[in-house]
């Protein structure tokens, strides 16, 4: 008997979802051992346009009938916000039938109250498409490196930022004139705050957090800096020193005392590394085992193919596992096992840094700063002062740290701050060597 | 209830999966639900020394007491090699066991059988460490982008090769020294044949033949050259053409008629393209689905602890899917539904190429090689010629063609390899863009 799925939303990834369902019924029937039927799904527009054409008699107003529907096993939702698509996945599971979203941020904002009603059901919750799209993030994560005390994981998690990112990279534009470019393109949205500040990127952070860790961080935890600071003179330096600068972000165990962090923000990664060459709107993800060592994934992050890719890879999952599939329910690794928890304040977390200074060109001025830096335990691995420039005036000065804790580095940079000679606030960027522990 | 695990062999990963079970237990058993119990391995000499210590008690010679007996619901292969691990296999099925293997000779070569066996018992055959180690290749293909058709997979399969090449290119060194330095650091056997030859990425090319396009070719129908013939001034020239040179395993459809292809042979690819930023002893495979686009996974492809992690992780997988887990049996999607089926002849696959001339300097021999090419209705992409060599007086003469027909491309040698003009026997090494299909 066919497998019968609801889709709740009907936009860009909806088309997608549809257009293979349609498309490609016999492939997914041969791997599921069932046919597929997308049976319904609900709009708020019945007449609005569509990227893929809904196949006849299948739109609705009232996403109820699907979630709570017992015709429809599989309830997909790409709506995206927290209500009303919150309300009706409890609404899925209570009656038994199995999720399938692509909402990172429903699941990272409401994700205890989700995941508690999925175990309490039996029910499969997938969400590969949620993070990094069609990239095998989360099942690698929860399946392929089951045997493995998670390390660290990093990741590229968001396309607009990583498509400015590169653009400055390799143009030495400005942070303005790649977003326009961006936006242009259709990378970047006319408001772009929610990329552009690390929204998207820290509520994918919170769920890779969750599966790496089993502990699920409240979003307001998570350190969040988005690009908007970013100069093309720290590209050039980033250039200069062997670095690329991504925002990335960081799940990791503190090397010093094992704690969870949970960090994103912009970070100079060595220029030889795989994630340094994921470029444009390109996402990656590299887990650290510690029994498998680096494992990398990379790919498109968003767009409507790629992301429609995970969801259906997800339905097939739930339709071969659901208890009306070919076999018999199988729960999900992961998830099942999560604690609510938090995570490490980032001002005891600790990464080298970057830090460049504009300051006048008179005598003692390497040796305050650098004074100040030692008062807090902050230890110098390199310095680059630059000539004057005829213009301002100014000399620019660029030390790299070695590891040290946030919290002294904010004092150091506070300290800094009040020395007259300053003539401009100093910039400070993380600095990730992304190298194997020793 | 625990669900007992077998080990058939217990060298080297033997040692790393019976590390990860002995010391990960409590980790493993939250996964699963309940605990894994390594019960008894099955080797050939009692007393050898191993990587890690044998629970006491486990060890037994006669691997029958493994394969067969009702007590183990595990059969983990890890003895190599076609007998006695075929037959040692197959009655693990006929019994009702489950099994893991990493063996991809075994499975390459006798797959038919293996994998029917597997199919009629109703029983679980897993083998993720069969292809690149720790890299989760086969779940990629089997689950995650089981909603694509998958149009390419392109791949860096061979750790002892990959590591050779990388020396060659960021040093410049010969093959023979190359070998030698990977021979002393253990990258590569006393006797390298069957890496340096592209047996070993055969195989593992075989195996992802049959996930990406359901037909499991034989072994000698899939086109394999290995790496012995590589010169440095192939490598200073691909830096100069944008290039590097690496050993490339191709599992495709032909775009010109959708015909399976697969081989192995060096390749130049883009120098910017992440495939072409796996270096040392890394694995890599980049899969392009119709939906999906480019996926591209990398880490450790071989090595006790990340064999041993994705060897454990098909455990995993196995005890909570299997009719003695936690859930019931799951069959894998991908091979079940396999067929026996070849590939396409070599002589009728395309690709463009790069071919080099030691040519002697005299007028008429650009125009009678670049005929030759004509004729034969290869059109010539781009032309380098080097100034004449002082000592021997040959002038260097470098082709790029646009993409040709293998069998176009060897007469068009074969015609100009009798040209008096040349000095040596041209080399030709393909040419993959690796970029998407317009």
């Amino acid at each position: 008997m066919e497998i019968k799925v609801g889709l709740l939303g009907y936009g860009t990834v909806g088309s997608g979802v549809a257009k293979i369902l349609t498309l490609e019924g016999e492939l997914l029937k041969e791997k599921i051992g069932r046919p597929l039927k997308l049976q319904a799904a609900a709009v708020r527009n019945l007449d609005a346009e569509r990227a893929f054409p809904p196949p006849p008699g299948i739109l609705t107003t009232d996403p109820y009938k699907i979630a709570g529907n017992p015709e429809i096993q599989v309830v997909v939702e790409l709506m995206g916000g927290i209500e009303p698509a919150r309300s009706l996945i409890l609404r899925a599971l209570e009656s038994g039938q199995h999720v399938v979203t692509a909402n990172k941020a429903l699941l990272a904002e409401k994700g205890d109250e989700i995941f508690q009603a999925a175990r309490k059901s039996g029910r499969e919750l997938a969400f590969e498409a949620a993070v990094a799209g069609a990239v095998p993030v989360i099942r690698t994560l929860k399946e392929g490196l089951a045997a493995n005390r998670v390390q660290s994981v990093f990741g590229i998690l968001n396309g607009t930022t990583n498509y400015i990112l590169s653009a400055m990279t390799q143009d030495g534009t400005s942070y303005g004139e790649a977003l326009a470019a961006a936006q242009r393109l259709g990378y970047a949205e006319a408001d772009p705050t929610f990329d552009v500040e690390g929204l998207d990127a820290a509520h994918k952070l919170v769920l890779l957090t969750a599966l790496a860790y089993g502990t699920l961080p409240k979003v307001e935890d998570v350190h969040a800096e988005g690009i908007t600071g970013l100069e093309p003179t720290d590209f050039a330096f980033a250039r200069e020193l062997g670095y690329v600068i991504k925002l990335l972000a960081t799940a990791a165990l503190s090397p010093e005392d094992g704690g969870v962090e949970a960090r994103l923000h912009p970070a100079m990664i060595p220029r030889g590394h795989l994630l340094a060459g994921v470029s444009g709107a390109m996402n990656a993800v590299m887990i650290r085992g510690h029994a498998s060592g680096d494992i990398f994934l990379s790919g498109a992050g968003a767009g409507m193919m790629p992301t429609a890719s995970a969801v259906v890879g997800d339905i097939v999952d739930v339709a071969r596992t659901g208890k009306n599939g070919s076999s018999p329910f199988r729960p999900s690794l992961g998830w099942h096992s999560l604690k609510a928890g938090g995570v490490r304040d980032v001002l005891e977390t600790r990464t080298a840094h970057y830090v460049r200074f504009s300051v006048s060109d008179r005598p003692g001025v390497l040796s305050a700063i650098s004074g100040a830096f030692g008062r807090h335990g902050i230890s110098i691995a390199r310095v680059i002062q630059k000539g004057r420039d005829p213009k301002s005036g100014a000399v620019t000065l660029v030390l790299l740290t070695h590891r040290a804790m946030e919290r002294d580095i904010r004092k150091a940079l506070e300290e800094t701050a009040a020395f007259e000679a300053l003539t401009a606030p100093a910039k400070r960027i993380r600095v990730e060597e992304l190298s194997l522990p020793e």
